[in-house]
């Protein structure tokens, strides 16, 4: 229970499951493990309810940089809300592999990596530089589902 | 023989692998195999004659959703017939690990999810929820190679 | 030795890393090795002193598909160059299993198979048909981080 007594300290909530929005089905799995690995679907902003957080729309146009950021730190809460739901306790996860970072991205705007630093700083800052370490992508994409700012996906290695 | 036998069930049949449009030159195998795992190459519809399948261009704009979403299902016929090639059984792919769709869209178009559902309904039907089920991510991109509505990628385990 | 060789053979320099550009901040590893596996972040075209290699912009627009198929073929140097910091000798790669293509792309242009060649048939020659073989995806995307025309992450079996 390391990661989530840090959490606590952090005053971090993770947040209930996605409250799906009338009109979407999600036939697939949030996260799929296999051995020692878990594949972890894309994922987005939730507020503690379980609601898609906004602000919603384009980065560098609707949404700040800075509002991205938080974005993609509140995406990592997603994601450790459905690692926890999926094998019982955080620290379960012994090692972050890949992160793959979306950017809804307004024409122009070119700094998607200070965008998913929202993701990587919190993983890193709760698993430490040994496990929380990670290879990442970050790119602008044309559209996202529900107008979400941003959408990570990820694999990590688990206790097998 | 499981999942031919499945197809057949529902009228399905696999694509021959796709006719090379003119100009086009593809260096990498559309499956990489190596020790349980299959890598699957970004993947588009196909007709059975193995040319590409339309209707081409952005969803949201020259296509529409629910036409998407058929590109969507011949694209995972289109990935069935590689994995048949590669493996000689389709019965040999023990689980569906990790499945990224990606859907040409069209400004403003947000409900990805509901296109590669295309995908995943089929893959979901044909293994059941044991082996078929996956992560997946779905996103909006700018363009696609020739024009495709939908490329789908994807990562399995498989009989060693 | 022998990929190295066979680099000064063909008469090609791995860069020095990434030099930062101001105001970007990279909290994440370029490789991630765990076990097996060496996971590659998304790597962009560099010059050998490790600042980015231009042209930018987008591939149909500012950047014709010819300049960014050399783009991707700087790009695979970089990974290379990335990939002997961590590993100590590129034999040590052996296989390319994953090799993910991002091309920023003008409203349009269709051609990034072609253009994300110039990543494949480098690792190809280098590697040989048996281990340089790789599932490949290569899609446009509507912004990359510093204007970049391309952006390469990559998955590769290693000697544990």
């Amino acid at each position: 229970m390391r990661i989530e007594t840090r959490l606590q300290e952090l005053g971090l909530v993770l947040p209930e499951p996605l409250k799906l929005p009338h009109g979407l089905r999600l036939p697939f799995h949030w996260v799929r493990v296999r051995g020692n690995r878990a594949y972890i679907s894309g994922h987005g902003p939730l507020l503690p309810d379980g609601t898609t957080a906004g602000p919603f729309g384009k980065v560098g146009a609707e949404v700040t940089a800075e509002q991205a950021y938080v974005s993609a730190r509140l995406t990592a809460l997603s994601i450790l809300s459905s690692l926890k739901r999926e094998l019982g306790d955080l620290d379960h996860v012994t090692a972050w592999l890949r992160v793959f970072g979306m950017v809804n991205s307004a024409p122009g705007f070119t700094n998607q990596p200070n965008v998913i630093n929202g993701f990587s700083d919190l993983i890193i800052d709760l698993y430490g530089p040994a496990a929380g370490q990670h290879a990442r992508s970050a790119i602008g994409v044309a559209e996202l589902p529900l107008g979400l700012p941003v959408e990570i996906e990820a694999e990590v290695e688990i206790k097998a």
